[in-house]
């Protein structure tokens, strides 16, 4: 998209990661963007994001970083967005938009209305669907986004030319931007993302106590090794989102064990044509979508 | 492995599909087979199967087909072994070793045991642990078996020098050829391959009814594609493993239910170190075992 009209003379990016610093590189290849004011605790981190060009200075200080912002990027863990907020709170500019990439939208929300006392109007909740095994700034490529889906989860009191910024920042990324409300936001992606990931964690910690220096994983293979790539992710994050997503994610274990404990009971019973549709359905449905998503 | 000594003047193949056919591909490949007979019901496979070279004639009647064979490999789907077993009994000569490539192997035994009244010394029970999302003859390819476990599971009726040739026989494919007790085996393989199966189908069915329109699958991402690969395999062989390794399966799952259970009671109770803990661990193995697999 050449879109010269948009344009933010100072953003400023709290936590230079994997996805704030896509983000900055991504602005930047398109001269979206002026100054880039980096925050973050690990300063070789925030040196590293300097002599890629990420950004222009940085700063450890997220109240004095945010004075004179136009557009303030909370790119943390998800769960500490309440704790950056009381930071910045006071010391962010009156029209400055505010929005973030956490993968939970309602925590996020309450933290804002807890810090707030109130609904925001200009932070615009926003969930980029991107990440990788790599993170820091080392690993930001302004074409992560692309054709990656950017859900925003507005609220009421949201206001429209925020949103309708935040919406063309995203856009010229590369990214498909798309609207759900909060609440399901985080029903979908506690069933689709956080589940498979409780469940290979379960998986592998389940072996690991079954063995019993048996040798199970000598006899692992590929499915198993596909299976649990997602295990390898970082344990703080998925810690995090188990405490930040909890009763959406328990709705959906529970609801995944009716289903496993249906599939387990078709297999004492012996029922090949339950198995048989069941495997069937799954396979099919499963083939479909992988069709669709790789065109 | 160059072994002068060994040789099977001929092989007759029952089921000449991926692992049959790969099978007779790296024995021609290495001049340690005469004449191989093929057998099926697909005699447009079998016609694949001699175009490719992978055997010499082809007979779609099995009991005419073991006549005169040194090794017979049963290489049909691994709840038929009985079925098959009935029907070349009575053909087969005094001489001819028998091995299979089920990978449940417990019910394979207790097949053979019904069909002869005993355990037949000169049956080889065995499982090649290869496979891929291809199958049929025109998949079959001389390499698959390389640096790939093939487990054996004798009984203590099995004859000594039998085994020895099918053991032989493998490490010819390349094969790291293992033991273990035929109850071990199914153990294990109902919790390494067969229980992330059935995860993987209940996960697809659990998202699936949990939509309700609203468009899951959407959302889904790379983790979901990798966690879920193994949904899209052939519903009715895990139908097959879902009814013919009943009891370890049952086992598994259930210790699995364990496991999930404890996890969601620590998202209840927002127990961070509990999951903490949890993850890292199993983080921290999967990605030790990644290590020692692909050195």
């Amino acid at each position: 998209m050449s879109d010269k009209s948009f344009f933010i003379p100072r953003l400023t990016v709290i936590g230079v990661g994997l996805i704030g610093g896509s983000l900055a590189a991504a602005l930047k290849s398109k001269q979206a963007v002026g100054e880039v004011v980096g925050v973050g605790r690990n300063l070789e981190n925030l040196q590293t994001a300097l002599d890629r060009g990420l950004i222009d200075r940085h700063d450890q200080d997220p109240a004095r970083a945010v004075r004179g912002a136009d557009l303030v990027l909370l790119a943390t863990p998800v769960c500490s967005t309440g704790e950056v907020l009381a930071r910045i709170r006071d010391h962010l500019p009156g029209q400055a938009i505010l929005t973030d990439v956490g993968s939970i939208k309602q925590q996020v929300i309450n933290a804002a209305k807890t810090e707030y006392g109130f609904m925001p109007g200009r932070f615009v909740p926003a969930h980029p669907i991107a990440g990788a095994e790599k993170s820091g700034a080392a690993a930001a490529d302004a074409g992560l986004f692309m054709k990656h889906k950017v859900v925003l989860t507005p609220e009421p009191e949201t206001d429209r030319e925020a949103l309708t910024l935040v919406r063309r920042m995203w856009q010229l990324t590369g990214a498909e931007v798309t609207e759900l409300p909060a609440q399901s936001h985080d029903e979908i992606f506690a069933a689709t993302s956080h589940l498979p990931h409780m469940l290979a964690y379960a998986l592998v910690s389940y072996l690991l106590h079954a063995d019993n220096g048996r040798g199970f994983f000598e006899y692992a293979a590929g499915g198993f090794a596909d299976f649990t790539r997602i295990a390898s992710s970082d344990p703080t994050m998925w810690r995090d989102v188990g405490l930040c997503n909890r009763d959406p994610l328990v709705d959906a274990i529970s609801g995944f064990e009716q289903i496993l404990g249906k599939l387990k009971s078709m297999i004492k019973q012996g029922d090949a044509a339950g198995l048989y549709t069941m495997f069937e359905e799954a396979k099919s449905h499963r083939d479909d979508w992988l069709e669709k998503r790789q065109p």
